[in-house]
């Protein structure tokens, strides 16, 4: 058995601050449909946590390729990385689409989903901050089972919103633009979910 | 060489009876579209099916963390079982969209589209059940060939589908909804190929 | 260590070969949305040079499963013909929208997105002409970096074409076609930055 040394553990401290740009930027997307306005400058805020996050991400790999070895299969590392950054770049492209569409007024629940996705980012940075003691944590996998169980909420908020959509709206563009806005923030929720099961894959494996 | 137990033959019949999975929910669209009516219930059916075929996805993990060897790659078992369950996924999502969309009246294709999944599910199904066979089998080749070639069939109803639709409908918000229904039935096909190019990659390295 | 012999060198020449097709393909766009006539034989073109493309990704999967030994990570061979494939299937996918849309007038954009795509084809070619020689290499980097860039200028070509589309179209079904092809646009210089970013991971492990 090898021991896993300090450098190593670094990994779990990378995802940690992964899963806070994740966090971060659902919280902006609150701010973005609750104060509509001010956008453009709104959306920059969201490209700036994007880059952080891909900055992150490539330091991920980095120590990866200096690693021989790992606290965790490699490729659990490199697929954890990739998908907590797809989170962001989902929640950065719903933001860009305000702006590309020229989305003038709100839907009311455009803010019960951003505020879904708070949640959700927030309980898998619980996971993420948890994952470094899963040989001996009580509430890790619980934490896991919560974010499927917010995702499942996303996904009922999702056809509840689809299906008001296509009822109430007569203008299509209208109907192109939110059905596009709605299906980026339920794509949010299942890169969470996504992350959330490599986990549980990662725990299965080590416990 | 390792001997593969009994246990790790195992393995071969959780994918048949994840494809069979597949292949019954299929059956239940064409249902759906054949006989268009008391679609929430129906709707319930494919919920069903697919929390089922979850499960039986889970049941194929825990059982990779427990086998110490395995008959094929155990990325390929990862694979096939995830790809698999995105078939059944993607035959949900198409059966919530005719509620999402409020769906009236149906289009003649979709029925065409219907029986070909069937179809190509019914020979996913047969690919999976002679796997297990695979070093002396004269058959399986054939089968996944036979799974390419209905999902080029699939391609061309697609392609189809779509110019009729883009030709005949004025409605924006009617090219709207049979646009994804249609993407929804050509991605279910695409999986089912998916499955199949797995499984014959699985099969150049063991035979 | 091993040496690698000159049948394992072979992956080098077909990943040039494969990136050949995608540079190949990126031509016929600019040739189609410049000379818009004769659509439907200009679309078998698109699908001849898809159907070489699978051929040869067929070669490298077979040349894989024949090889004891690989010059860089079996997976990253794997992935990167995936990718690479996946380029040329989202330009033919592209070319393909036109007839089923029926297309009839061409909006100005198209032209600098397809010779973004051109440029962008053109460097990845020029990175799997110089990945042989990772080793000693003074510019692999440099290109890398320059099929980085040439997305991002995809990007703001995207969010300026949709902007424009959204503010300017008021049919709905113009705006339903053009926002595919466009997005098509985008995900064909995203798999090009797919390809490189497993090239820059390729480089990382090897140098």
């Amino acid at each position: 058995m090898f021991m896993v040394s300090a450098k190593e553990e670094r990994f779990y401290d990378l995802f940690v601050e992964t899963a806070e740009y994740a966090s971060k930027s659902a919280k902006l997307m609150v701010d973005l449909v609750t104060n509509y306005n001010n956008i453009p400058e709104k959306v920059k805020a969201f490209e700036d946590v994007e880059h952080k996050c891909d900055a992150k991400v490539h330091e991920i790999m980095a120590q990866l390729n200096k690693s021989f070895i790992t606290p965790i299969d490699r490729e659990d590392i490199n697929l954890i990385a990739k998908v907590l950054d797809n989170i962001v770049d989902e929640i950065e492209s719903t933001a860009h689409r305000f702006v590309m569409f020229n989305v003038t007024a709100m839907r009311s629940d455009v803010l019960d989903f951003a505020n879904t996705i708070v949640e959700c980012t927030g309980e898998l940075l619980n996971v993420m901050i948890e994952l470094k003691n899963m040989k001996k944590s009580k509430t890790l996998i619980k934490k896991i089972i919560e974010v499927n169980r917010i995702e499942n909420v996303g996904d009922a908020l999702y056809r509840k919103a689809m299906t008001d959509l296509f009822r109430d709206e007569k203008d299509a563009i209208e109907v192109i633009k939110w059905k596009e806005i709605y299906q980026y923030m339920e794509h949010t929720l299942d890169a969470c979910e996504d992350v959330a099961n490599i986990v549980e894959g990662v725990v299965m494996k080590n416990v």
